[in-house]
């Protein structure tokens, strides 16, 4: 193993047995976690060639249960978003998708820090489990078009303990070891092709185009090796999606933008999103015909009808989507005004990410509970002008107590100018 | 500690707070060996400052045992050789200075891989011992100018552990952690000045003169932090320093030297390093007096006779210094003969170390037993003219099945030009 650090740290390429050795040897304890950190930190500073990182991919996705889904007729088309604040669009994009005749067979993840996870949304609907068995998972999918679960436990173990250990030795941040990590487990859960949603700005991992265009074209070029469609898009998370941050809230906002009045920014994502996938999935043969097959479906209710069947197969109260009111609520709900008049030129979503956590929406833990009638429901965006004492957002808790530190995370997002400033671009670039 | 890793990953400058921080945590066992074999990664790539080096030398040192050489009047000058290949300097300088007037508190090491070490070679001497309690060996030194011991177990014992985690994390070669590694464990023994050879070229850790007058720059920056004044001289470690490689021969060829008839380059060395000692030492008021006070010492015989003194109050057979033919010797031995006609142009000094390991006398493992008796002696140097059939060294070993893979490396070791090449030169370069 000292030999493939030094390998490694001097800048050469490893070979997919080299890989093999490490992740095996790291899995098994034979390589001690001294020596997988250090050859991390090589890693970070020489980082790897297209074959290095799909060597990778590969052995990691290898490393536990491999997601058969050839019994679901169709092309099988994953989205994955690398996270952001008030992204609530699987939660539009699965029914929306399912609708057109794409099998939508998604496994997600919990919100952690100031991030939230499709689950916790999904949960908001009383009764809504996504805990299945893989047989009742497919028999979903094959009667309902689609289902969303969590994730086996022994999906891609070796991408867990290496998360873990780069944690907590500073080598998260590097564009392959992140595109692995992303798409080994994507792989692992069978799908054909994938559209990836890399977000930029304040509130994303990502804080510059040019680093998120790194990422995608890292991850292309894994699914060339690996022979499965990808095609990245890289979008804006200056400010949060939508108005709505927090549980509840973003299941109203979703249910609102199946319905044809979403904010304009959701909307324009999700269409964007799953027009690649309409056409991924050889349901619509270009992009034109693909954004309009997905606009009859909304307009004519099939995509709300669709998101109404997916909460009754996972056993969801379908009469809080009928009425959203019914949704988890807060007790207690604060006014948040302008102490300014001005253009809003600033609205960091990452402040607003976490003072919705804050307020009770989110983990700090992977062992916190999470307050599903808490968040954020902003009134104005980037570029809209307020006179003094305009209403920015209602704040929402079911604990008095947190209100306080959320104003002051709240306060800190945003800035003010006297000049309009333009709109925030949600579509930033497409790279396929 | 994730947040000192990423300090130091994105090059910033750490303080002596967070070095302490972070060796007390590596030793307290409270910072996982994970975290710490990352760190290092990002110093391999990012380097320390002369601040951060210094920081980190003295908190080194103190992790352990401070030796006091109070009670020992005068100024006590170390010397320190970062290995090679044939190198018995100390068992010539030691009882050369000490004749001087400068008294020698030497703690020296053992051999390992293709390097020899001091304490073997002492024990070559039927009956020498170098354990001695400290009482002992601060007596010794008042009482005859010199004692050689072995390192105290509890000396800088965070060295010991963090070269132990760099030694198998590919994060050796660094000069700032090579340069506080040797630092703290000089300043630790309670040099009040200190002399370094470092060696360059084949047998040596450094290859390139400016590797190695990066090494000296970056302790003698440590050395003025911490007020102690230290010379580096830059030496040649192309080829074996004298003839003879291996514990007896290497004892045989320092009495020659001390006797006044050793070879020149080990001569002129010791001359060289001597000289700065005795100013260091305040003996000597410049390099020529020293120098002059040297040549007297070997020439009138009382250098000589303090190595005998020495190895008598070290419980040695003073017979076997008077009649080198009693010193351990080998069974077996084979003559090594020149395939070619030429002018030697390489001798190999790794090689050479490497065949002399071979044949008994180095050790593989720090548990291995050594060969006192094993070795070689080289007939001829590079810039030698020889004919095919010529005697080019001699292989001594216990054990005849060694020699097959002894004379396979000494192939190796020699190229041979028909060009009469220049003379190794042996001081390279002096940073003061």
């Amino acid at each position: 193993m000292v030999e493939l650090i030094v390998k490694k740290r001097n800048g050469q390429e490893l070979n997919r047995d080299e890989y093999a050795t490490i992740i095996d040897g790291f899995l098994s304890g034979k390589i001690p976690d001294y020596q997988i950190s250090a050859f991390l930190m090589a890693v970070y500073f020489k980082g790897m060639s297209n074959k290095e990182t799909a060597s990778l991919t590969d052995i990691m996705m290898r490393s536990g249960d491999l997601i058969d889904l050839s019994e679901i007729k169709g092309v099988k088309v994953d989205k994955h978003s690398t996270g952001g604040v008030g992204d609530k669009t699987t939660l539009v994009l699965g029914p929306l998708v399912a609708a057109a005749g794409v099998p939508v067979a998604k496994m997600s993840g919990r919100g952690l820090g100031h991030t939230g996870g499709t689950l916790d949304k999904m949960e908001a609907i009383s009764g809504l489990s996504v805990d299945m068995t893989w047989q009742e998972f497919v028999e979903k999918i094959k009667k309902h078009g689609i289902a969303v679960c969590g994730q086996s436990a022994n999906l891609v173990p070796a991408d867990k303990k290496l998360y873990a250990l780069r944690d907590v030795t500073g080598t998260v941040e590097n564009e392959s070891l992140i595109a692995s990590s992303v798409m080994s487990k994507k792989l692992a859960c069978g799908a054909d092709a994938i559209v990836i949603d890399i977000k930029v700005g304040h509130g994303a991992f990502m804080k510059t185009v040019e680093e998120a265009e790194k990422l995608a074209h890292i991850m292309l070029g894994i699914g060339k090796q690996m022979k499965r469609k990808v095609i990245a898009v890289i979008t804006s998370m200056q400010e949060p999606l939508g108005f709505a941050v927090g549980n509840s809230l973003e299941v109203k906002e979703a249910i609102d933008t199946l319905k044809g009045h979403g904010p304009k920014d959701l909307t324009e994502l999700c269409l964007e999103l799953g027009s690649h996938m309409l056409i991924l999935g050889e349901v619509s043969k270009n992009r034109d015909e693909a954004k309009d097959t997905l606009k009859h479906l909304i307009s004519s209710g099939i995509a709300f009808d669709k998101f109404k069947e997916l909460v009754a197969s996972q056993k969801g109260d379908v009469s809080e989507v009928d009425d959203t009111n019914l949704l988890p609520n807060a007790q207690f709900k604060v006014s948040y005004k302008s102490k300014t008049a001005g253009f809003i030129n600033e609205l960091n979503a990452l402040n607003i990410g976490l003072a919705s956590a804050k307020l009770g929406a989110g983990r700090k833990t992977k062992e916190s509970k999470i307050d599903l009638g808490a968040g954020i429901l902003l009134k104005k965006k980037i570029g809209d002008f307020v006179h003094k004492d305009d209403e920015l957002a209602v704040l929402y808790s079911n604990n008095n107590t947190f209100f306080a530190k959320a104003i002051k995370l709240m306060d800190l997002a945003y800035t003010f100018s006297e000049i309009k400033p333009a709109k925030n671009q949600i579509i930033l670039k497409t790279i396929v």
